[in-house]
């Protein structure tokens, strides 16, 4: 999608309804009945059965009703693209597509799709689904969907890839008081995808937070750019279903796509400024206090009690999280001192003991949230006798306010929370039986205060020679070959990452010649897209002298001749000798992914690698501090940075390295694999000793 | 605590109160109301100062009351020692303190629980408390606690170290209708611990999971013995509050005891058979589950849904659990593609899709329950305008019956699943909003199957030659010394840990003469306790050859004399060179926890240990089994099976040796830390390089 403007989806004046009727069970009727019940705005019947639905003047068509800002389309599949495309003659900018039948039934509904899809451009409509339960949008009472519940108004803003889980979600939310700002069931996606709704969102002054249950993104850059631009101010909480092996295979099941890689959606997210979460509670535990507190200005926690027990969990709960338990200034000791008995603790977790009153209680969090080393507070409690929960509520209440900072609550108990659950949530502040829940969403708004503050920083474009890269590229299309080995060394030269000096050559006297420009003993290397494996077969030799130059070079063409009689040989790498152990291997890689584009790998090499997998992940091109990013992320970094008695290897220098092929695979999307294996890391600088790449010849 | 037995304390006849009082607001007043309430048998309020206390009979002591089975003290602490030794007197065998005012306030308080300790033990007194809410149990509706809710009756019994925990959780089970046999407030745990109680309700047949809130276990060997007993058939779910190193600290200050390590209680409470969690949440998840359904015969889930998207995100759950996906047979889908419309998807999850009437969605539940692929099932759905939630809940229950196969349901909504929870619950199958969590309680079932499955076996008791590791111990008492090192290689020869060949030499001539004894060149190191990176001051030389060990000697001497001129020396060690590089370095070590006595350590060196910390740990003595799955535990075993081409090592040598380091440090309690760094494995066998030891002088 371009550049739509899709407020006026959520606030049209007149919405018409192609396909109503008042026949029981019908998804016509539902619509009809849930605009009628609860819209602002006008609703218009169209159907060239009817007069009149539900006492309201019905229409045979769009073109003879009057002008609709929005048209609600649930007529059967084999003519939904007319009425669509009716629409778009008669100049409705909006269109809901509930009809089914489309791309998740096999390949005529997918035609049907594309044919949507081509009206739907052509007329410039904004257009949701096909496949959708359709949306809400509570400012204006709309309900254009065929669900059995209505939202509740509020300011979270929600958007699904799943129609039933809106349904369970709202039946749910009614039950527990949340409201939202506009819901969409998106459907297939033909036009209008998570993108367009992230945007809308991010500029609409009434969604405070948005919501997503997605199992896939549509275009994993566009996405990301808009979320980036969006999580300055706006939250995005998600759950992205389809992360495990066994869940991607049921998203292909359930809707007919191929899902990408989930370790290219952690990146990608994680760049997006999104936060994932991986089940249904944390969706709305984070939504919720992100839609109702302040960011706390530090991740300094008070936790505030009438029992120890549940303190301690508290605390445990904290040293789970990224926050950490607050120490508290002289002045806080002296004054809870001053108002707790002798038996209470008064350092963090201030445990106020279980006959404490209101007024010791409230004291208590008055004088934790006043000190400035705290940035914000779980109030806990027990039930007991002498402490009403409604009480404690209005008062947590009012200290928020006071303070400004926020504060998650975990009154424990089931019937004693009735009502104060409620005066809580007046004041925007939830609560958990469970303290690690109250814990857990005070360090989302702790995250998220991160991500908001974080400047996009431009992925610095180097000096490169690209036409000297495209060359090289080239060659395996004039081979007809889409692997590529040590022949493409060039092509990291090209892009400034530093190569061992050396040269291929393709006779033995090459050879000699080649050795003779390099200072000291060489690695000779067998160079043939036939042979993966080089060591295996003997197709190395390491430390060669002058003199035995060209007899290695007859040696390790004939190992590969006998290994392999008809590989294609293109010559022997003859390589200057780099000192493996006054440095340390990493790897440096890339594949494409189908939704997010070259996804970048860096990682220690071998056992790292292959036995605990130490690797990180981001969604290229990647800034300079998204490369430092990534060096910092494995677990095995301090083995760069000098652990061990080791001599610190030069991070700048792969970090360099990291931007820069972030570069190539940009500049080139016919890459679609490539891996730097070692790229050798000394305290001097870096060097690739190994590339292997395949490219899409087509691309070239 | 002995062998008491516990039953009658749950199961009195007649209950006194000492202490009872009509006092408003006080806690005599709580307990006896309480009891009076809903107590099948008799209470009797003792107290001097009434003669009735609510119309009952009031006695001024226990000696002129009628025999009781119970008394439940409420005296203020000064007396309370001499109630207890006058409830003694009189024979009574139950005593529950309530009195705070003990080890819990400080050195006065500390004593006077001592006090009542010695009393309990001379009258064999089962005694509860001191600083304890009381105890409840509800076949004779005993409600002994001075709490405002009484529990439900059910067969989950409770033990917890926080009173408010108690209370908090029993206003939230009461709404939820769920029900306890036994609840314990353990206050201070004088006498009666977590043991007894894990002891009682695993014999106890009405009990039928134990949850326990423990912020630490008085003996971890006993506890471990115990709970292994009662988790052959009774699960034991616990919250071990204070995991963090904050939480560790808050406990603390919260009870005034020294938290062990949590790497130990990890370890022990794993070897005990406890399902260890995390949260309340999960605590009361996993205990309703397997007190409500049978165990699963196989991993393997069945899904069954009406909606799509719920259907991802509960094979996402699956995907992170132990469980898997079931695979149908083509029984199973040729009867689910009979019953179902083309729409839906026969495989697992099986979506019935949003139109699925009561009919549809029990025939999916039943082919699946009985396929034979099938060990368990999560009925998941969505609201729907066709689909009754009451109705789908007795069918569910009726199914699960007749196949009788564990089902957690997921029915998703909040007002629409009133009515159906309690169906569901009537069945003993929990339902969930969140469909991960219905996954994770049968993950929980899976995990109790093999526990209660696993046998217990007993550790391998090796000839060893104890006298001469008691005659090297004592040289360190000899000198003074509470630290060990090379000098004690011979321990571990004592015990069968295979040590290269070699002797310490005191003078240069006896250095020539042992070097003599080993064939080969050797490797001479310092031995000196006063140093202890021996490597860092020259303190080690490596392939002498025989003529250049009397210099080497010298050399080696005057090195540590010049780092330190006072250094105690005790020769020089000439050891057989053991070649490092073919083997692999492995660490095994010991520290002695304060609660669970010998923790043993497992990894591999020098970087695994102190950068990735790849490592695992058990309580010793550790059965042969147990010290294999050490070995496997690690990320890094693949390392030692022979990845990336290396030869595989002779896991059954290390095996052997933890086996054998666990019975040396269960025989020497006076051994207070130990490490064999390295411990090289090669695929012929171990050596041990290295050993360092602290040992209690006072203990050998």
């Amino acid at each position: 999608m371009g550049d739509r403007v899709l407020s006026d989806l959520f606030a049209p004046s007149r919405v018409a309804v192609v396909g109503a009727t008042e026949s029981e069970g019908s998804i016509g009727r539902a619509i009809v009945t849930n605009l009628r019940d609860d819209f602002d705005g006008e609703t218009v019947p169209v159907n060239p059965n009817y007069d009149e639905v539900f006492g309201l003047d019905c229409y045979p068509d769009l073109a003879s009703a009057p002008d609709v800002d929005l048209a609600v389309v649930v007529v059967p599949p084999h003519i939904a693209v007319d009425v669509v495309r009716g629409a778009g003659e008669t100049g409705v900018e909006n269109v809901v597509v509930i009809t089914a039948g489309f791309g998740e039934t096999g390949s005529e509904g997918a035609a049907r799709e594309r044919e949507l899809q081509e009206v739907a451009e052509e007329y410039d409509i904004n257009l949701v689904g096909p496949n959708s339960l359709g949306v809400m949008s509570t400012p204006l009472g709309l309900n254009a969907t065929f669900g059995p519940e209505n939202a509740l108004p509020g300011s979270m803003s929600f958007m699904s890839q799943s129609g039933a889980f809106i349904t369970a979600v709202l039946d749910w939310a009614n039950d527990e008081g949340l409201g939202f700002k506009d819901v969409v069931s998106l459907g297939n996606k033909a036009v209008l995808d998570e993108t367009d709704f992230v945007r809308a969102w991010g500029d609409d002054p009434d969604t405070d937070v948005i919501l997503a249950y997605l199992e896939g993104v549509e275009d994993g850059g566009e996405f990301i750019s808009s979320a980036r631009e969006a999580t300055d101010d706006t939250p995005i909480v998600m759950v992205k279903s389809g992360r495990t092996d066994a869940g991607a295979q049921a998203v292909s099941s359930h809707t007919g796509t191929l899902a990408g890689s989930d370790r290219a959606y952690e990146a990608g997210l994680e760049q997006a400024g999104v936060l994932r979460v991986d089940n249904v509670q944390e969706l709305f535990d984070f939504a919720q206090i992100l839609a109702g507190q302040p960011l706390p200005e530090k991740d300094d926690v008070a936790i505030v009690t009438n029992a120890g027990g549940p303190g301690v969990m508290t605390t445990d709960a904290v040293g789970d999280s990224t926050l950490s338990l607050a120490s508290f200034s002289e002045e806080t000791l002296s004054a809870l001192s001053d108002a707790l008995p002798e038996e209470a603790n008064i350092y963090n977790p201030i445990d106020t003991i279980g006959d404490a009153d209101i007024d010791r209680f409230a004291e208590a969090v008055d004088v934790a949230l006043a000190d400035e080393n705290v940035g914000c507070a779980v109030v806990l409690s027990a039930p007991t006798a002498v402490l009403g929960y409604q009480e404690l509520a209005e008062v947590i209440g009012e200290l928020q306010e006071k303070h400004g900072k926020p504060v998650a609550a975990a009154m424990m108990g089931g019937e004693r929370t009735e009502g104060a659950k409620e005066i809580l949530r007046e004041s925007g502040i939830p609560n958990y039986f469970d303290p690690a829940r109250a814990v857990r969403s005070l360090d989302a708004l702790a995250t998220f205060r991160d991500i908001s503050g974080r400047e996009y920083e431009e992925p610095t474009r180097f000096e490169v020679d690209q036409e000297r890269a495209r060359e090289i590229l080239s060659r395996a299309k004039d081979r007809g070959d889409n692997r590529l080995g040590v022949e493409a060394m060039d092509l990291l030269s090209a892009y400034g990452i530093p190569t061992p000096e050396g040269a291929i050559a393709e006779t033995p006297e090459d050879a000699v010649s080649a050795a003779q420009d390099i200072e000291g003993e060489v690695v000779m290397k067998i160079v043939s897209p036939d042979i993966l494996h080089k060591s295996d077969i003997g197709g190395v030799k390491v430390g060669v002298e002058n003199e035995d130059v060209y007899d290695a070079y007859e040696d390790l063409v004939t190992r590969a001749r006998n290994y392999q009689p008809d590989a294609t040989i293109l010559g022997v790498q003859v390589q200057e000798m780099v000192n493996l152990d006054s440095g340390t291997e990493t790897i440096i890689g890339m594949n494409r992914d189908p939704q997010f584009g070259p996804l970048l790998l860096f990682g220690l090499g071998g056992i790292f690698v292959e036995i605990i997998e130490d690797t990180t992940f981001r969604v290229a091109p990647v800034s300079e501090r998204e490369a430092e990013e990534m060096v910092n992320d494995i677990e095995t970094a301090p083995l760069l940075r000098g652990a061990r008695g080791r001599d610190p290897a030069d991070v700048g220098s792969i970090v360099e390295s990291i931007q820069r092929l972030s570069q190539l695979v940009t500049d080139f999307p016919a890459i679609l694999e490539l891996d730097v294996n070692p790229l050798v890391a000394t305290p001097d600088g870096v060097q690739a000793i190994d590339i292997r790449l395949t490219v899409d010849t087509d691309e070239l």
